[in-house]
């Protein structure tokens, strides 16, 4: 090892240099993880991030959320962003942490669906404001009417990843209850693809809220609420035993206050009861009355086995919070009056990895849009529009392999369909696995795809029976067309023959001709039902053969 | 407000909820944002970040890397994972925060190209060691061969993101020199895009490396060094003035030792001298005098605008450690001696966002597999394989933006080129964008895409006469054999009217024949640069005018 003496730096030299990085200074530096790319995404994360919060909160708190959005241009790249919302408030104590530090927050230790998960979002916002404005973030926090309003201006000290306090106030007035707040940021305001639409997507997944927004031109449109009543509230669920890992398991069993291996498996998982404890022991060949601490590594192992081999009922759906058929239904028809067609459709609820999620889609058609255009695909996680990232979606993934010339609209080879048309994609989830922190994406788990795909397929059937009955009642109408055009001629000829009024009988002619297809059209609508399947199987084959593309079925 | 005495939730019940989340805790929930999405991708990920962290370490401390890597199968899907290098070693005292806590390094708060950055890597690795199987990551470290051998095994305590010590112990032997770790993992092992392409092109990225691999299988592969010396190393660098953000300024200032606003541009920044500093103060409408701290938001404002404005040297570039024309080359010969044509192309250093960074671009053809198919990329960061994310990474961009056919190669429209061809392009930086934490793509900013474009340009130009040539070469071949066919038959003619040896006669005129196409092959090489630059021209607007595609050209 000749090398030895020339070393030029030693161990005690790095030694120097080690430190420990905020987790503020670290995503100061890689603010783009958050999606605070480019000016434009970030004026549109500053809206999201607030709304989320508010709406989150007020379901919560069982108030049905009344929210709205400013946004006022300060300059020539910056924003003044205020959003007030009439949820719970938070108490004075909390308003620093939950703004001025990151990863802090209620819903990171707790399995169930929220928008917010992670205790990164607000904060983010406040962070970024204050590297591109230098502006503290301004909070009005109201948790009673009799109570008075908080104030608090502050920033982020991201060397110590805590809250740097700058004003500290108690207000008489300026809000009645609830959080208000006001954020400067550099920023850009486009229509498309920003604050706009996230605005009117989050209207549709979340009927019962009212969002007021005044954009920066100044114009004020008013969301209005089409439900007066709040979702059934989500419950918490523990752990699915098909979700565990080793070192998790292995926490668990190092904490838990159950005494014996039995007893531990009901009471820290989900869906397991004696009867499946037993059996994973069993199967484990360990012994049910062994003391969780005292397991080893080799006993962990075969435990966590078991977990994943015995059949378990699947995880408690209640802790999922869908947006509803009905809800949806209402929403889009409210959103998009002109479309001839809207449906819906609302999966059972499914699992991977030990996460409970359901699928939701709304199909509209007709009237959105250039028959050539690509359909347009509002992807929502949570009740949260996702605007970015579309290609690393799961939703896109599903609607790109579902095979939509079956259902009679074009397709070009890879890409999404073509037509006047709009897909609603919505996931709940007590853990939607975004592909980023930036939760643009979900990531396509074989699971989540599949599912999404099933929705699809049944959204397409149901477009296929409308374009069907559209194509029929357009052939009906063309037939009797041609018949007006020679109704007269024959009437003519006919009170030649008879002697009888040509008026009459061209108006008796007309009719037969109308009832006869009335009555052809009704004839079809009662063999539909039935002939349905064969004539589906007949596009499947065909289309199939065509594409390469199956339609995937349920297990 | 009616619904107030409904609130099922209030402020003070969401309060008790609301808690601190350690980083740990959140990368173990989230560890697909590190990489590790999948088995194959963490057991590459775990070579990948200890490889990488012995390479810095051995460059950084003047040794020359021998890196010895070793995968064994010790379960289904589980692997022990040893790597070990001949590095400077790592203090007793360190040991534990490097491997034990997440964001913890030397490399954050520089700005100099290495190849970590963050101070995650490793210790995610052992979290989801610990996670996925349990174990504690042992690690063993020597710093002097006079010195002991510190041996450890730890794991990470999650929720308060700090090491765990299971076992310390100093030992006499087992270690010359550097650090050996051992990491138990779950994963799966494949051929490709996984640890066998990762230490190749590592090889081919790091040609002053010397790497032994053991495979799962036991076979065992030896990438010699190619170089005895290490690259020059790159220096640390003050931020650039065009690189700044309000915030950062903000803090600049208020935390500097320079008494006056001029000498504190001059210090804290690179490419700031007195007469530029001046000028900056001037554009701002600032007091060169004033005292940094003593500076509001108004006059940050303005500062930060002349900064921006104020034409300023670009920063220095001996902070980039580029591979190297000959290196690069070399290396290419060496793992693809089958390949026709091998030629690098080295870019002049450039700067994104006052961020220097370097493109080289070396493109092999021949013998690279079929014309069919789509050539093969290689990517690489600061000396380090890019594996995965292709489809978001700006070199895949800028090959799909260039104009292959140009070059006389196939390239379907909106895709890479195929052929029988290898791109290699590697970006140095003292900060690489990348689009994850997982470090898998480089963001496509639009100073980078263009940057590689260029070098591909160079590159297809250079391939494009390589190309020409054979073809040339391959007419004359032809022109050769077909004289050859009718020589006999000539000779024989020319026999009977001369009387001459038929054999004579037919040897001269192939000689001939051979004579002429070489004088006319020697002629054209000659003329070649002198009509390079119309013919490409041609070529250019033909091709244009296909694919609406423009070569871009240098400022």
């Amino acid at each position: 090892m000749p090398e030895i003496k020339s070393i030029k730096k030693t161990a005690e030299d790095f030694a120097k240099e080690q430190k420990e990085i905020s987790i503020s200074e670290f995503f100061e530096k890689n603010k783009h993880l958050l999606g605070f790319d480019n000016p434009t995404k970030a004026l549109l994360m500053t809206v999201k991030e607030a709304c989320d919060n508010s709406l989150d909160a007020c379901e919560e708190a069982g108030i049905l959320p009344d929210i709205t959005v400013k946004l006022k241009q300060t300059g020539e790249d910056k924003f003044r962003v205020t959003v007030q919302d009439n949820g719970p408030g938070i108490v004075k104590e909390q308003i620093p942490k939950i703004f001025g530090k990151l990863l802090y927050g209620s819903k990171f230790h707790r399995l169930r669906q929220s928008r917010g998960q992670q205790g990164i979002g607000i904060s983010a916002v406040v962070l970024y404001s204050q590297l591109t404005t230098g502006s503290p973030t301004k909070v009005w926090s109201r948790t009673d009417e009799k109570k008075k309003v908080q104030y608090y201006e502050l920033f982020i000290d991201t060397a110590k990843n805590e809250p740097e306090i700058v004003k500290e106030q108690t207000l008489e007035d300026g809000l009645e209850r609830g959080v208000k707040i006001e954020i400067d940021v550099v920023g850009r305001y486009r229509k498309t693809q920003s604050v706009d639409d996230y605005l009117k997507q989050t209207s549709i997944a979340n009927p019962f809220a009212k969002i007021v927004y005044q954009s920066p031109e100044g114009n004020k449109t008013t969301f209005p609420r089409s439900f007066d009543h709040l979702p059934k509230p989500p419950r918490e669920m523990k752990m699915h035993p098909y979700g565990m890992e080793f070192g998790v398991l292995q926490r668990f069993l190092s904490k838990t206050n159950s005494k014996t291996l039995q007893s531990f498996l009901v009471n820290e998982f989900s869906s397991v009861g004696a009867q499946t404890s037993k059996e994973i022991c069993k199967t484990a060949k360990l012994d049910a009355d062994a003391k969780p601490p005292s397991l080893d590594r080799a006993s962990i192992e075969k435990l966590l086995g078991a977990m994943q081999k015995v059949k378990i009922q699947r995880p408690p759906l209640d802790c999922l919070s869908p947006i509803g058929n009905g809800e949806l239904e209402k929403s889009l028809k409210k959103e998009y009056p002109q479309a001839e067609f809207v449906a819906v459709i609302g999966r059972e609820p499914e699992v991977y990895r030990g996460m409970p999620f359901q699928i939701e889609v709304g199909i509209l058609y007709g009237n959105l849009g250039n028959i050539d255009d690509q359909i347009e695909i509002i992807r929502i996680a949570n009740r949260v529009p996702l605007l970015y990232q579309a290609g690393a979606c799961a939703t896109i993934e599903a609607v790109k392999e579902t095979d939509w010339k079956r259902y009679n609209l074009q397709q070009p080879k890879n890409s999404l369909p073509t037509g006047p048309m709009i897909l609603v994609i919505h996931m709940s989830s007590v853990w939607v696995p975004f592909v980023s922190e930036s939760k643009e994406a979900i990531a396509p788990y074989v699971e989540i795809v599949k599912e999404i795909q099933l929705a699809l397929q049944e959204a397409g059937r149901k477009l296929s029976s409308f374009l069907s009955g559209k194509r029929r009642a357009g052939e009906a109408q063309r037939r009797i067309q041609i018949f007006e055009r020679y109704a007269g001629e024959v009437a003519n000829a006919l009170h030649i023959l008879t002697g009888k009024e040509p008026k009459e009988i061209e108006k008796k002619i007309v009719g037969m001709v109308k009832n006869r297809d009335k009555m052809k059209e009704l004839e079809i609508q009662e063999q539909k039902t039935i002939e349905k399947e064969p004539e589906t199987e007949e596009v499947k084959s065909k289309a199939a053969g065509k594409a390469g593309k199956k339609e995937i079925e349920e297990e």
